[in-house]
This record gives C-alpha cells, structure tokens and sequence, in this order.
C-alpha cells in the first residue's frame, strides 16, 4: 500500500533523497525515443524497455520513479510533425507513465513524481492561461494515479516555472520546481538568487535546478540559490538533478548551444567517480535532493548512492555486483588491473580522450534568441528543407 | 522451428551480418555484471535484464544473439573469490544463457551463437587437454541446446584459439575463431597473418578479431589477416566485432593496459557517426560479419545496420525512433539545433571532451608479462590485500 | 638630442604607443640570463646581446626602450647566493642598461623608461623606509642619465606599488605604475578597481598591469580599473604589458604557479594572430599603452605594430620583412602554403600542441603564502637542499 | 689561422659534435627573414643580426657555425618576385654569410660549414646538369672561402641530393648529406634504408636527416638508415638536425603540410627537457653529429650540449647562465618554484598548452603533389590572387 511509504518531505529532512536519471537520453541510446521531439510514447508502445529503466535505477538506489512524462504536454505532442501524435493522446501516455512507474516504485521503497515541464506554447509567446492549461491537463492524469509529489522542471524562464507551480499546487501535492538555468540565471537575465526566491514564493516545497549543465556547473548554481533563498529568510529544500555530461564551456542555453548536442556528446560523458565527488559536494553544500537527468545511467545513480551510504544508513540493491572502492578489480585475471584496486588510483585520474584530433573544449552556438523570436515560434507542420536551409543561414 | 532460418554461412555469403554489441560491459554500467570477474550470472539471476538487452540488439539490427556465456567456464568462476561460483555451476549459467538467446531469437529472424572465450587454465600455464576440458563443457550445453554456430573469442594467444576451434569442431556447426589482437600480432608475437592462416587451418568458417582495440585499428589487424589468408590461398569469412572505445594509444595488450581501464573509458567512447564509418570501412575491406564487443550499446549497433541498410535491403526495427541523417532534430524545439539536422554536419565533428585538464591520449600500463608468468598464474582464494600491494610494487 | 622628442603622455594623449618585450625571458632563451634570480647583469656583461635585443624592438615597432633593470635593485642582487652580487653593484647594472637602452633609443624615435620592481624586502616583511631605500637608488642612475619616464612595475600588493610611486614622483618625470595582478586583485585581496584608484592617487600618470597574465585575461584586470576609475572620476592612461603565454587556467599569484613555470611553457606561447586579436581588443577597451612582458619576442611586438598601423600612421621597419595578411606565402614554394596567404586562414586556426599525452590546462600550484610568511622571507646564502626537501614537503 | 683546428670527420671520430639551430626561423622572429621566400639576404642588409645568432649559438656549445646560406641559390632568388633578387645576387648573399660564420666561429674552436639545399629548379622538373649548375654556383663561393666542409641539406628527394654530392665532391672538402624526409622515405617513395646507402655512394662522408620532423620521428628515419647503412656494409657517420616542432601528425611532407606550418607552430615547441632526451637517445643510437634545425633557438642547442656534457668533456659557454638540474630555480623568491628544482621534476611534466579550444594533433593538407606537377613548377613573377584562388580550390 503505497500511503504507507514516508512522503518526499519527511525523507528530505530525515537525509538525502537519491533520485533517478534522465529517460529520454537512455532510452534514445537503446532504441525508444527519437531524439529532436524527444517524446515519450515508448510507456505505451514499449512498456517493457521503459520498465527496466526504472528497475535498473530503483536497483541502483533511487528513491524516486519519476513517470516518463517529460514533453507529454498536447501542445509538443503536436509540434513539428512529431510522429507520435499520430497515434496516442498525451492523455494516454501519462496515464502509460504513471502505470509503469507505480508497478515499479511498489517492487521497492521508492514514491512516484508526475512531471511537467516547458511547453512550445510559452517559447511560442503564448499567455499563461493557454499555457497552465497544458499543464493541468497532465496533473489531471497525476491525481487520478495518486502520485506522491509533482515535480515541474527543466523550466528555461523562471516566469513559466510560477505558472507551472501554481497549477501544481492545486494538487495538495508536495511541489519540486526546477529550472534547467546556469549561474548566468534565466533566459531572460534573472539572476538564480531572484529565481530560487520567486519559484518558493510560487509554492515550491523544493527548489533546485535540472538538466543543462553538468553537477559542478550545477552546484555553482545551487549556491547562488541558497543565497538567495537565505537573504530573503526563506526556508525550502534544495534539489539537483544535472547532466552526466561535462559542460564547463556552456553559455546561458547550457549544453543545447553545445555543437556536439544531442549526437556527439559521449566524450563528455562523467565517469562514477565524477559522481562520488558531486554526491560529496551536494551534500556538502545542503542539497538533500540529489539525482540525474540527461546521460545518467544507472550505474551513475548507484554511484551517487554508494558515496552517500553511510548518510542514507543502506547500500543499493545494484551494489551486490559493483565495490565502492572498485574492489571488484582485485578479481581481474590480470595483475596490473589488480594493481588499480583502489578509490585513490581512480579519483587521482583525469581519463585520456583517445581522441586527438577533437579540442577539450567547444564554442557553443549561442544564437541567443528567446522567448517570442520568430525562430521559436512552434508549428505543427514537419519542418521543411527550406526551413533549415534558413536556419543555417541565420548563424552558423 | 529455428531450424527453417538461413544459416550463418549462407547468410555470409549473401551480404553483411549484423552482429551484437558486449553484455558484461553494457549489463555492468546497469547493476548486474560485476567488473573485474565479470561473470554472467545474471543470466540466471536477472533474467528480465538479459532477455532486455538481447531485445535491444535485435531491435538494433543485430542477426545474432550470441548465448551470454563469456567468461563462464569453471576455471574462471573458481577464480580468486568470484561470488558467482558459490551459487551457480557453469553449466547452470551456460544453460540460461541458452535460453534467453533463443527466446530472444525467435522473436526476430535471429541466429543463436554459443561462445567459449580465453581461460584462466590457460594464462596459468596448464596444457592443451586441460583448457580443452573447460571448453568441452560449454559446448556440451550448446550442442544440447542446438545453437546455430560456435564463436570461439577473446583469446590473447592463437595457440589456446586452436585448441578452441578443435573442440568446437567436433559439434559439427560452423565455427567462428576471433582473438582479440591489434596490428602488432599476438600476444606472444605471432604475426597476424600467421595468427589467421592458423585459425583457418584449425578448422575455422569465420576469422576475425574482437575486443581489446577500437573499430580502426582493428580493422588494420584484419586487413593484415586477409593478406595472410590470401597469401596462403585460403578462402574464408573476415568478422571483427571490436571496442567501442577509441584506443589510437594501445601496446600490444590492448585497452586491458589503458591506465582508464575498465571503470574511466567514458570519453572514449565512439559516437554513432563513427560507427557509421566503421561500417563502411569494414565493409569496403570485404568484412561480412561486423559487430561489436565492450562498450558497444544498442545505438551503436544501430548505426552499422543503418550504414549497410542498402547493402542489406532493410533497416532495423529501432529507426523507427531514428533518421539516418540526424533528421529528428528537424523537429527539436530550437532552430540552432533544427540546423544540425544534416549528416554532413555530424561526420566533420570532432567532439570535444569537456576535460581541460585530461589529456587526449594515455600511456599503457605497458607490463609485459604473458602466458606463465608467476603473476598471471590463477588461483581460487579471494585476493588479499598484501598481494595488491605487491603488484602495485611490481612496476607503477 | 633627446629633449626633442614628444614626450611619454603627449603621444599617449595622440594615440597608442607601443611598448617592449620582456628580457629577462628573451635572454633566457638567448644564453645570457639566469632563470631563477632573473638579474640583469648581461648589461655589463655582454652588452651586444642586450643592444641586439633593444634594436629588435626598437625595430619592430616599439616606441619604448625600456632599460633593463628588472630585479637589478641591491637587494635582489644580494639574494640566495646570486652569483652576479659578487662582481658588480647594482649602481653599475642599473647605469649601463641606461646607456643601452639611450643608445638605441637615439637610433630611432624611442622614449627610454628606468624601471623599478618589487623587492625582497618587502616580501620578507621590511618596512616602507627600507623598501623605499631600494627603490630611490635605482632612480638615482635613472634621475642621472636623464630617462624619460619611470616605470613602477611587477608589483603583487598595491600597497608597495604606492611605495614606490612615491619615490618614483620624486624625480619629476612621469610615472607609470603596473601591478602584476589578474582580475582576483592584489594578492592581499585588494580589488582592481581600489588598485587603480590607489595608484593614481598616489602620483602615477598611466596605470594598469604587466606580467603573471596572458593579455585577454589581463585586459578583463584593465576593465575593473577602468571601472574603478571612472567612478572615481580619475583621469589617467591605461597601460597593458601582459605575458606572451595562454594562462586561462590561473590562480591569484598567475603564472608562477603555474606548474609549467618557467621550463616548459613554450605550448601556451601566443601565435601573432593572437597578438592581433590583443592589440585591437585593448585598443578598443581605451588602453592607451600597449606592449609585453615575459614571452614576448620581437615579432609580437611587430603584430601589435602591424595591427594598430593605421591608428599609429605608420609601419614598423620590421615589416620590410613581413606582411600583415600572411601576404609572404605567396612566394612559398609549395602550392598547399600559398593557399594559407590569408590573414583570415590565420585567425580562425586553432593550433595543435603535437602533444597527445599533455591536456589544455593545468592545476595550479596555488600555495596561498603571502607577505611575511616564513618561506617568503629572503635570505643572502644559497638555498640548501635541506631547505628544498623541506619546500617540496611543505605542498606537493 | 683555421686550418690548425681539427676536422670535422676527426672531431666526429672523436665524440658528439654539437650542430647550431636553424637561422631562417629564428631570424624571422627577430625581425629579418621573410617566411616564405626565407631568404637570406639578411647577412648583407643585417650583419649584426645574423652576427649576434651565430655568437649564441657558439655560446651555446655550437661546433659547427654554418654559413647562413639557405635557400641562396640564385633560381630561389628569381623565384616569384622575391624583393631579395633586385638588390643582392647570389653571390654576395654567399660570400656575406662565409664572411660572419668565419668571424664567429673563431672567436672559439668552431668549424665553418657552407651549405646548399634542393632548388626550385628540381621542383619545377629541370635537369641534372641544370640543377647542378645552380650549385657549383654556392660551391665556387664556399671553396674561396675556405670553409671547413660542405652541408648538402633539406632535399625531398634523393635523386636531388646525389645531384648535389657529385658538385660537393668537387671541392675535396667532407660533405655532409641530408634528406628532410621521414620513416616513409622520399616524396618519390624511396624507402630510407636505400637513400642513405644512395647517399653515401655518391661520395657523403656523414649521412642522415634535417628539418620537417621532429626529433623523434626523425630519429626512427635515422634508425632505418642506419640499418640500411649496415646492411650494405657501409660505414660512415650519421647525423641529425631535427625542428623543434613536434609533428606526431605529419604524412610524408612534413611539417609544410600541416595546417599551422609557418605561423601558428607556436605550442609544438620543444621545451628544454624534450632535447635532453632527444640529444641522449640520438647519441645512444649512434649518431654523432646532433643539431637544430627550424625552431632551435640557442636554449636548445645548450640542452644538447648539456646532455652530453660528460661525452663531450665540457660544458658550453652559456652554461654560466644556466644549471643542468634546473638548480637556477633555488634562487627563485618564491618557495613553491624552489620547489621545482631538479630535473625529474621536469622530465615528468607533460606541458599544458592553455589553449582548451584547439587539439593535440591536426590533419595534415596531404595534397600529395610531386616534383613536375604543375603547380609546383616555380615562375619568376609574383603570385597573383587568382592564382592564390585557384591554389584555394584544388584542395581545401
């Protein structure tokens, strides 16, 4: 019976939360989203890849089954010609989430979150109304379900993430909002300290940041948050769940601008350790939701949990195949891998490219457009070859 | 009724064969392979995640789902504490194994490959009956099981390779020989033409390289393998199923010797787009079974039947949720991305890595010890931690 | 006769001046200076090396002959067992690098600045009188020999910077003050903008940075002290004299920290089309005063020359030999050169290190001692290996 | 008198003899050589420069001052408006460079090699006789002279090179012989055992390698000769003089071919450490004659002379001014770059090149053009811009 579980507030006072990782990513990378309209219609036509996605992160230690709900909204189901419009209503996909993600979170201790996140509707300039409707639609299907607690994220201005929350309150539901924003604050300019302060005023229970940036990029953004939080004497939980893709030479867009985003992005890919040293420093730092997005996979969630097992009072069910401190290797038939047992020898290690042709670093995009620019502007129709044409022309 | 399914020959001859990507590596990033002894118990432990991955690959493409058997002989299930041999025997895993590839199989147009790989009886210096022992016994459960054909891999010598190929004669099937070796030859020095001339004369359909080294540079070791063959006016079929981790900075041990191996190889991992030109490389170089080996995941594969989709008159079940020429990002969101919707866009990139302060290639480990040396020799007591100690001592 | 010649502030006033390079790193390289104590000495001992780089300069655009008394103060000579304190005084030092750098200065248009820098003294935690003491007797040679203008420059703390300032206003003739800090400030944590403010209140006509930081990390130090004085409302020159070497990667103390520093900085040396890009960023940022330090050679000084040409009206002689859009290739023998006769092939290359097995950027040192810490005190024998053994302890 | 100092074949019998670096580039920093034409028309118009060069070099531990007549031969001259030819013939060029390298070079005990280097001519397909013409020319100079031996030097092809021997042997003086081309052999595709044993039979006292590939890679042509030397039972002396680029990426053109060759080689710099172990390895190797060539400044030459300062029984002049073992850093203020001296300190450092936006390796152009195609052939006229445009569109 799942009221019987701690709800998300009292586990987040009680320690840290370990939530899970992003799904469109992995499940692009096994065959079940099609990156560019990213949509999750695999809870319907593939129930059991994304079943397994949520067992392998329960497995690996995450407290939270988060529905794959993200970019369910009508409004992007209808954007560009997208495939799955077609044939599923964003109804029946959340409904497809919230299923799953249940039968899941009861095969452990784990609480369900329903989800929503930025629509077209706002970078096309629509007014709240129209887009709060989008998201009511999608918490209408989280209540029947009875999620535990709602989470709104990967919000690019912090004005849309207050729409979003507004609606969610409406729920009586525990409230996280995050916004998928660097230190440099939202796309409009305001800074991460107004932000954190405007999305608790809104109703957030927890306020953090998602997506975009990588943990430590992530982490810098949290401590502005905090500090605006605490000048204004406001009293939330913090939450991050960032890429698991290296991404200190992002501007404001965050790895979007990227030219390696979405196809080449893997050799910046952050290994366990990376995540042994960002579980630290969240902690450090207060946040009590700690969790992943895009390019986490499970063995990087587990990692977040090994590194907080003292803290958390349990090791992660995945841990039976996996040592802490890569003990694992002392098994290996050959003795200079024996030689590499050890957390030091790993953590000491900056990991060679084997690529020397490629650059360390690359000069994002930054088209800097925003919200209302004409190239933002959402349409149903497929995108033609003219249309990219002049797109590449615009800036390349 | 497998029976009624070309078999892997014919299909050989017809045009290319899709094989499938490495489990222990792709099964341990998602909780349930151990790194290290890198057993596949889960076969019998976690089923459903196996039978998931096996469904991936064949969604991918893939014309073979090879029986999850790597490393599950006695030898290496007794070896230095493996927690495995306690609960399960080989044969039990083995039997599993079987199971799952069939059933997996039969939902596509699949063959079901049985493969023996390297021993620890051999590294530890024990004779030709009794590594031969060890390989007799798995491919009792495969004859047992009917597989379609025998993948002798992974062998680091082209002498315990023949001794393979012997025993997987006697079950009558077609036999595929590959050692995992780069351009330098074998690890005692063998060339590579001889190392292929030999497995061909040992009785092998099909020889080839896998693992160790990243598609490119094996595909040298192939192209010197085919002058042996050619030289000694031997007819037989060229397979490689190597790494998906770029590895220009290799010796002779392969990644095995990477100071990143095997917990930091995140950014060497190759992308979809230089899969792509693994295929064709491998393809114009006449290869007809190209698969993959660690690192590989289910996009990958994905990528090299795309490649050869003219070649092989069809595309996989997984590009419904793709587009050959990154054509989903016609439908993303922003128009910078919108731009990159263009092969030509991807096949110029050269990624960059996210990590000023790693380098782009590494130093082998470089030890230099093989077959015999008082080092390699196995034993079945969990490793202490005086014997790390001494290795470490052993050369930094 | 040199009275003739515009003086320092009215061709500042009438458009950029070009300064030198750094010689203590110029004749490093050139066999006559010893890294380490970095004294210049060679001005008595081999004047024709010193004359010879005075006229490159000089020919190379440089509107400044600078003489060569960097670290030529008593103290400094009487540091650690200084080998040139046994044979010459500083009076003696300080006099023939005034005759050289008059001598070429008389073979063009050029200004001769004497210079001053920080001390021992003040490091080891002496007072003002004392550290003042240092500084007037290099100003006395300086006062002698008629210079043109004073440079205080090479300072850590403003506060010493204003010492010297101080004794340097004595001598009536204008002034020029340089901290050698980045956009942290001084390293007793004093922010630029107070630094600027600082030093032109304590007399100093032009003011700015030299040293410790490459020019685009520098010219960010110049913006704060441009801000700082303008909401001061002071009126003063800019003056820019950065490193020739890429230092993206540096703490508070700059290049010294650098773990590459002094011996193996030649991978972060700048190209001429940096220098370019230099040149016209300060330019554009109102700097007034631009030139080099440590790591320039003459052909950089050429490129800022080349590109201020129209600002300045005129071309340096040096450029008899050279030709600003890489126009020279035109001549190379070999088709594929020729096709790089562009200035635009130039600046949008990225060149290669040829070093696979080193990374971009590098951790810093970054010890954290200041003023009047023990291991900054000086002392006049020479450092034992004791004394070594005990610094590497101190901080790996 | 010169004739009292020992010969150069007598001093290699000897022990190491240490060569000088190369002037074009070298003076091209300092303002006197244009790139492109590289012309050397300095030693006329700039004595002092080229005068100064020489005296570092000697400092440096140079033996050999030889004469700086690059590319003076009078077809480089004619060749494609070079500003040289209007006002200098060959011949003066020659006899002005025999002037300063005698000067300097007995200011101590070194010797004066006159040198030629293939021609335009070859280039451009004319024929033996042609071709030597322009070399007797060069010749007829340096026997006047009496210089000390002749440096045949920098040919791409071999057939150029025994050209050239034949002329040199006319004047009775040792000749010396080097081919630019690496372990690939000559750009006809002669393979680098037979050039040497070529070279030797056409009368070459001391045979190997200069410019276009770094030490490294120069040093494994050297290994090829070497054994192509023994193999054909012929003795003579081998001999190197590498850039102080490092080029792990060239094909078989060399440096020119890659995509920073002239203006952007800047982070491919050799540090001093690089020449301790390439003067070590080449001496252990067997080679006698160790030199510089594009890239040397007179720090690396000292780093060779340092290396083998025991084999040779002295250190070089400027040795006063440096320490072996980085001892100099004692005497540094602060204590953290005591801290770094001593020589496994920096032998153990790979450089940072503070450059995160390029790459360690580039692509070379490759355009694979050879003596006789079209655009090689050289024209006295300057290269106009639609010859640059069509240059731009045979390959980019």
């Amino acid at each position: 019976m799942p009221g019987a579980k701690k709800g998300i507030l009292e586990r987040l006072d009680a320690g840290p939360v370990i939530g899970d990782g992003g799904f469109v990513f992995a499940l692009e990378k096994r065959g079940y989203v099609k990156a560019g309209p990213w949509t999750p219609e695999a809870a319907i036509e593939h129930p059991e890849a994304v079943r397994q996605l949520h067992r392998e992160f329960l497995r690996a230690g995450s407290d939270v089954m988060q529905a794959f709900t993200f970019y369910a909204s009508d409004d992007k189901l209808q954007n560009r010609g997208c495939a799955a419009n077609a044939t599923h209503s964003g109804a029946a996909i959340n409904q497809a989430a919230c299923n799953l993600s249940r039968e899941v979170a009861n095969e452990g201790d784990a609480l369900v979150a329903g989800g929503v996140s930025q629509t077209p509707s706002y970078l096309s300039g629509k007014n709240k109304e129209e887009c709060q409707k989008e998201f009511r639609k999608q918490m209408d299907v989280f209540v029947k379900n009875e999620v535990d607690f709602i989470i709104c994220e990967y919000f690019e201005h912090v004005e849309e993430a207050e729409w979003a929350i507004a609606v969610a309150k409406e729920t009586q539901l525990p409230v996280a909002a995050n916004l998928c924003i660097g230190p440099d604050g939202d796309v409009h300019g305001i800074s991460c300290e107004e932000c954190a302060v405007r999305m608790a005023n809104a109703g957030a229970d927890i306020v953090g940041v998602n997506c975009h940036f990588d943990p430590f990029v992530s982490l810098k953004t949290i401590k502005l948050m905090k500090q605006g939080l605490e000048a204004a004497k406001i009293k939330c939980h913090l939450m991050v769940q960032p890429l698991a893709f290296h991404t200190p030479d992002c501007g404001r867009q965050g790895f979007i601008d990227l030219v390696e985003f979405p196809f080449a992005l893997e050799p910046r890919i952050l290994t366990r350790w990376d995540m042994h040293r960002f579980a630290r420093e969240a902690y450090d730092l207060g946040v009590r939701y700690i969790g992943g997005c895009c390019g986490f996979e499970p063995y990087h969630i587990r990692a977040l949990a090994e590194e907080l097992a003292t803290e958390r009072g349990k090791m992660p069910a995945a841990s039976e195949k996996h040592d802490i401190c890569a003990g694992g290797l002392k098994m290996h038939t050959k003795p200079w891998v024996r030689a590499r047992a050890s957390k030091d020898y790993w953590q000491n290690l900056e990991p060679a490219s084997g690529r020397p042709y490629a650059s360390a670093m690359s000069k994002p995009s930054n088209w800097g457009v925003s919200r209302g620019h004409e190239h933002l502007v959402q349409k149903q129709s497929a995108t033609t070859e003219e249309e990219i044409d002049e797109v590449k022309k615009f800036k390349q």
